[in-house]
């Protein structure tokens, strides 16, 4: 207990000496000189191939969330957290198409509201690609990107959201409740609050700033997971007898190769999210998310790795793991602005978090099977409010405003959702299924049917 | 029974409801106006740096097909089915240098043939890239690529084709029979039909579509696995006394890590194929090549999960990854003429064939280890045919015409190397060895020496 | 023993062979026209975006490390060899940001030498970027790329070095020293050494010629590796009573996908070495790297292969994939000038150099437990000698220098931090808690709770 006070001082400091340290490295320039070197066709192909790459790189992450949450269950469930991930990540993609993605970016057909006072409810129809061998006179935006490779992006972090939510739930939820709750969070829940800021409606508007989606993606999938953890209720023996049961991860190997590549999906995620290299400017800017990105995730696992030493005199290796992790949710919504050195530091206090929270949440007997929620939820709340440290155009409130309104729209619809799918199909597998595990009850197979001894 | 006839019925319907859906989603312009704002040397820099992208997302194949095939097969064979990934590879990267990459690009200069009516076998001689320091007045082609980068692309495709077969054909055949084989369709069947599309031989000529190979690479590697599957004949007791025994793969997080690798490969298969991004219509082309495969591997995946839940009741991971599979190949011949929902119902089909073939398949005791001639056959020959829905150009004639070629030709001479092959080093292992697993029997090790209970 | 000298007979034969084939394709371009066709600011953005590819592909070596690691130390080892991975990563990118990039670049502002004589210690301080959004007028160096990105690309190889030492030593040092111990290496050891060839320094000037690091990265981390493991000694039982005891990996599919994962970072390794690709010429030479460099690793693969067959009548898969790492090792001093088949060559030899060395090591007691040595240290100066054979610029005078001198600093620098530490904070674990395995007795958990049997 004294070692947790002393923690919780250390990381009060830290995080207070980061302050100062947050400014940008160097000046800004006083004036542009316009920048009419670079061909408009030529920054168009750069912006497009930004998007390619990072839009790839955030697919990426999607294979990273499998093998996380693959290596966290116990083996008895292991292949249905692969199914989860692979299935999410196909509906996403495809109820993104069908309605997501009109729905995000109206480009000023609001259902509800209008670009000039920010809107509310985008615009519903499938997502329409540019015709084949189109030409800069026909190109939807030619002084932005093909748009092709603007859904190709944006369509990966639709599908990043749910990814969040189907580690915090694993080993009790069963398959079809869980992918109709993706289905709706993908097609509704994400785009809606998504076109608040990035869509340009009433948050963007108000002055919210989130660069890559600590708050728009990250918290979004950690509120409709906590509301899920809490409706679902734990796993079977998590907290019997008033104590709080360990059930190990699996495969650790799988947990860490999980964390390298979701550390490498996020250059995409946060360095794409500049939205264009087709000036010095933007891929210098770029450049900049890049290495403050790496820089934070360094941070997070560094401070697990001090914080759990000091706290538990082992250091523990998802925990350094999840660290990372949350170093980078800290660093997404603002990815520029920061020094290195202040990168590192708001990492650190993402990591210091993570090992906060985890054990609060067993406190009041939320069960989140991987950490999701306090690397995705309360480390997207740090990462937005810390924009105020480092970006001189953002305000504490505006922050508050989005984190607030994001996180109640969002936490009341998945509840919502979650209560009807447990009155109607039902969520939880019963006793006997979760006892034997989902492989063998759900699917009949198993992962590693000739390892496991248990 | 009655099941089987549903979903049959339920894949035509979906097949024919895909078949108006599939044009593009808006009219080209007009006229393009002459692309004169990217200069030349500019357009070739962003071409070579397509093949360079695209030529290591398609090396990542590799690993995915390690990954998948390893996980697929029983323990005591997965270090052998490692060591032929990789020695597989290596040998096809080297042959693909000494004869492989100019007979595929014979530049004009043919063997037998021409350019002006289609060639028939290209030219003979090691691959040779241009100086180091090369300017624009000395290389290659100006208005193309550096030949290093298209080297670099094009010798993964042929690779690829290898990889296909190493799976097919796990758990029984011996390692340098394997091997041998190997190096033939890497340095002469591949390459030869290969030019005949992609040399500008007679197929191209004859009006054959096949943008990313659907014949061409996948079909080519299940013409030669089940050339191969059939004269080695099925692992021991695979279909004892009538029955077809499940041999379970032992490592599914691997064969789940396997497909989300070749699914991201995958983007550089299809959209570095566009061959260009020098232009805005070309990287726009890329952009939508991107958007559609991700699109064409989803609706597989989905797909794949229906039909398995419809038909048993269950869903079978293992389809699901090998439905995600499915759609990626059926895409692959014409990534950029459909529409997303296209790509959805192409891939999808793709899904459904994989799940109705492989049982097909077990009925004729042909023993596909990891389903790789559903995969990349069945749904190589369905993509190819898909291409007539959306792409104005290509008509049925052409495509059956490329098909049933390219089919006789590779399933001929690869059935003539496998027998030549079994009637001198002989092919299979004995049934000793097979009985105690290829690790212990050929290599004198374990790929998991700690864990196995068996 | 006859094989033995057969092989290296064989091995001799395959090394003069390789000789005459090394020079390069064709004859250079007279002289370069100006490249006046590429924009200053695109060639700007280009070469950033490079840096930026290549960096996150370098930054995937850090997962493959990591696997290769893990696949290839016992099952009671593994969670801890994957915390050290991605400490020492997270580590390497503090250290280099607050010490390291200063002093391998100091442009100018050497604490002792000067850039007109060649430096020999960088100028202190921490890493600072360029400002958000900067312009033209005020980017670091406009006629190269932005620091964000060059930052970005060379913390990787910081941590990369550090990645090498990590898998020689495992199952034995204690997480805390050997942390420790990588702090220096990354803020001090690595930088000021490579601040003498890279940085411009007396090595540089001397003539010394090492492309993408087979001296300046890879000897170093095998120079570091090689002083820890004499000074740490082997494992408690690996030379029992005069024998070399097998301690076989625990997990050869990860091994191997480990091996992916680094054969694809080395194409950013060695590619984006090249420093730029905003001309023809750059982009047809990082083309060259990336096709040499894949050949070379081809080549290690098969003379592996080949080398353990002929030696051993047992294909040997640790050897081959340690065969193709070696392939990478060598040609990475110098992946531009040789032919594709001289790549090949150059990277078979580094494959049996690498299957020769592994049992001289055991013989003379140095316990290596990833064989870092062979790969990293054998081949790296192997490679660095073998630029002599391809580039017309190169002396084996200079080659030699470099070889020597970094080697001797690293060694004996290396050897006196590691003696400090064993004197103070003591290196290795006890003998029970060895025994035990790390993971018990260092983290108190397993990596495999449910699989493993022993």
């Amino acid at each position: 207990m004294k070692d947790f006070k002393t923690t919780i001082g250390l990381a009060a400091l830290l995080a207070t000496a980061a302050l100062p340290a947050l400014a940008q490295d160097a000046p800004a320039a006083p004036e542009a000189a316009a920048a009419v070197a670079v061909p408009t066709d030529v920054a168009f192909i750069f912006n497009t191939l930004l998007f390619l790459i990072g839009g790839f790189l955030v697919f990426w992450m999607a294979a990273g969330f499998a093998m996380l949450e693959a290596g966290l269950v116990r083996s008895k469930n292991v292949a249905m957290q692969c199914l989860k991930n692979i299935s999410l990540f196909s509906l996403a993609c495809t109820m993104y198409y069908l309605v997501g993605y009109n729905l995000m970016y109206p480009l000023g057909n609001w259902s509800i509201g209008s670009d000039e006072t920010g809107g509310y409810l985008g615009a519903f129809g499938v997502a329409i690609l540019e015709a084949v061998g189109v030409t800069s006179d026909a190109v939807d935006d030619y002084s932005y990107a093909s748009t092709g490779s603007d859904f190709f992006f944006q369509v990966m972090f639709c599908a990043t959201t749910a990814s969040i939510v189907s580690g915090a739930l694993a080993e009790r939820i069963r398959l079809w409740p869980f992918l109709i709750f993706t289905a709706i969070l993908t097609a509704l829940i994400y785009p809606i609050q998504a076109s608040w800021k990035w869509g340009g409606g009433f948050l963007d508007a108000a002055g919210f700033m989130d660069f890559a989606g600590s708050t728009v993606v990250h918290s979004v999938g950690g509120w409709a997971a906590l509301a899920g953890a809490i409706i679902l209720g734990p796993r079977l023996g998590k907290y019997a007898q008033g104590r709080v049961v360990a059930f190990p991860g699996s495969n650790l190997t799988l947990a860490t190769l999980g964390t390298f590549i979701l550390w490498l999906g996020w250059f995409g995620f946060n360095g794409a999210s500049q939205l264009a290299m087709g000036t010095i400017s933007d891929v210098a800017d770029v450049s900049r998310a890049f290495a403050n990105t790496n820089a934070a995730a360094a941070g997070g696992a560094l401070a697990a790795l001090a914080m759990t030493q000091i706290m538990y005199k082992k250091v523990d290796l998802t925990m350094v793991l999840n660290g990372a992790l949350a170093g980078l949710v800290s660093i997404t919504a603002e990815p520029l602005y920061p020094t290195l050195g202040g990168a590192i530091l708001i990492g650190a206090v993402g990591g210091i978090l993570v090992v906060l929270t985890v054990p609060l949440l067993d406190r009041v007997k939320i069960d989140d099977v991987v950490g999701a929620i306090p690397v995705h939820l309360v480390c997207g709340i740090w990462g937005t409010l810390a924009v105020v440290f480092s970006n001189p155009d953002a305000t504490l409130g505006a922050q508050l405003m989005g984190i607030v309104i994001v996180g109640i729209f969002v936490f009341v619809v998945s509840a919502i959702v979650w209560l009807i799918l447990r009155a109607t199909t039902g969520l939880r597998a019963t006793a006997e299924e979760e006892t034997l595990g989902f492989d063998k009850a759900e699917l009949g197979l198993e992962a590693y049917p000739e390892f496991t001894k248990l």
